[in-house]
C-alpha cells in the first residue's frame, strides 16, 4: 500500500493545528499510521531555520527568506515526509508550498510561478494527495490569536491587514486552479463540523 | 561612474583570500573604493547560516543546503553588494555563484543549471564583470590547508579528494564557457606573478 501526503493550508488563526490533529487521531483511531509533520521547523535542522525565519531581528531580503522556507523544505520532506509515504504511512503536514506561494509570493510581492518552480524544485517535485484550506478572513484570524493571550507576534503575524488579505486571496486562486487537489472549507464553521467534512473527503481518498 | 563586480572562484588552499585582499590593496591604493565581501556569511545573517551549512552536526539533505547557500546570496547581494556597485564602488568577492555550481551541482551531484537558476534568481540576475579562477590540483590544496596547522576540517573540506576533483573540472569547465568574463590563473605560480596577472587584467575593465 501506498502512502498520502495531505497538507493543510490557510492563514493564522485559521484552525490548521486543531484540524490536522483531529484528523491524526481519526486516523490513528481507524487503524493507519500517520506521520504529523510540520514546516517551518518540522527537523532539527528546520528548528534552527524556523527561528531565523520567524523570530530574527532585524530584515531579511525577500528572496533570501522565500530560499530558507525552500531549504527547510528539501530537508524535511528528504529526511521525514517521503520516507514515510514509502513506508506506506500517511502523512499530514501543516503548511506547504502553498504557503510559499501565498506568503513570500502575494505577500512579498514575489513571482508566485517562480515560488513554486523553486519549491517544487526543494521537494523533487512531490504534491501532496490532498490539500485542505481552511479559509477565513484575516481579521477572524487576528481576532483569533489574540484571544489566545499570546502578547508577541511573529516576523509573518505581524505584517499588515492588507499582507494577509493578499495571502487569503491568493490561498483561494490557488485552490480554484487545482480543485481536484484542494478542499476549501469555511473556517468559521463549527470545529465538528470542519473535522466531518474532511473526515469525508480522506475516506474517499482511502477508498 | 558605474561600479564593478570582480569575484575569486577556485577550490580550497588556492590562494582567494590573498589574492582578493592584494587586489583590493592595490585598488585602494590607486584611488578606488572598495568593498571586500565574502560568501557565504559576508552579512549577519549570513555568519548565521554559514555556521549551519559548514559547522553544523549531521546530515543535510543537498538540495537544502543548495538553498541555504542561495538564501546567503539573497540576503548577501539584495543588502551589500548591489548597493555598493550602484554607489560606483568595486565590489571584490570570495566566492559567488560558480561556487555553488560546482560544489552543490558537480560536487552534490545536482543539476549544475538548476543551481545556476536558483542562484541566479536569489541575485536577481546579477553576474561579475570578472571571475578570477585560481586553478590548483586538490592534493596540492590539501597540502596547503594542512600546512597552515588548522587542525579541524569544516564539513566541504572533509569531502574526499574525488569530489574536490569534479569541483576544480567544474569550475574550469565554467571558464570555458565564458572566457570574457573569467581569467584562469595557475595557482602554483608565486603569489607576486599571480598578482601582477590579475592587476593587469583589471586595468584593461577598468580603461
Amino acid at each position: 500500500m501506498a502512502g498520502l501526503f495531505i497538507t493543510f493550508e490557510g492563514g493564522d488563526g485559521s484552525g490548521k493545528s486543531t484540524q490536522s490533529r483531529l484528523l491524526t487521531d481519526w486516523l490513528t483511531g481507524v487503524g493507519h499510521t500517520v506521520l504529523h509533520a510540520r514546516e517551518p521547523g518540522g527537523t532539527e535542522l528546520g528548528l534552527e531555520l524556523r527561528e531565523i525565519i520567524l523570530h530574527r531581528r532585524g530584515y531579511i531580503a525577500p528572496r533570501a527568506e522565500a530560499l530558507l522556507y525552500a531549504a527547510d523544505r528539501a530537508h524535511n520532506i528528504a529526511t521525514t515526509v517521503r520516507p514515510a509515504i514509502e513506508r506506506g504511512e500517511i502523512v499530514i503536514q501543516d503548511r506547504y508550498l502553498d504557503s510559499s506561494v501565498a506568503y513570500q509570493g502575494a505577500g512579498r510581492v514575489l513571482d508566485g510561478t517562480e515560488i513554486r518552480d523553486i519549491s517544487l524544485w526543494a521537494a523533487e517535485g512531490l504534491l501532496p494527495d490532498l490539500t485542505v484550506l481552511l479559509d477565513l478572513p484575516p481579521e477572524a484570524g487576528r481576532e483569533r490569536i489574540t484571544a489566545t493571550g499570546s502578547t508577541t507576534y511573529d516576523r509573518l503575524e505581524e505584517e499588515k491587514n492588507e499582507f494577509h488579505q493578499r495571502v487569503r486571496d491568493s490561498f483561494l486562486a490557488l485552490a480554484a486552479a487545482e480543485p481536484e487537489r484542494f478542499i476549501v472549507i469555511d473556517a468559521t464553521l463549527p470545529i465538528e463540523t470542519i473535522a466531518a467534512s474532511i473526515q469525508t473527503r480522506v475516506e474517499r481518498l482511502l477508498a
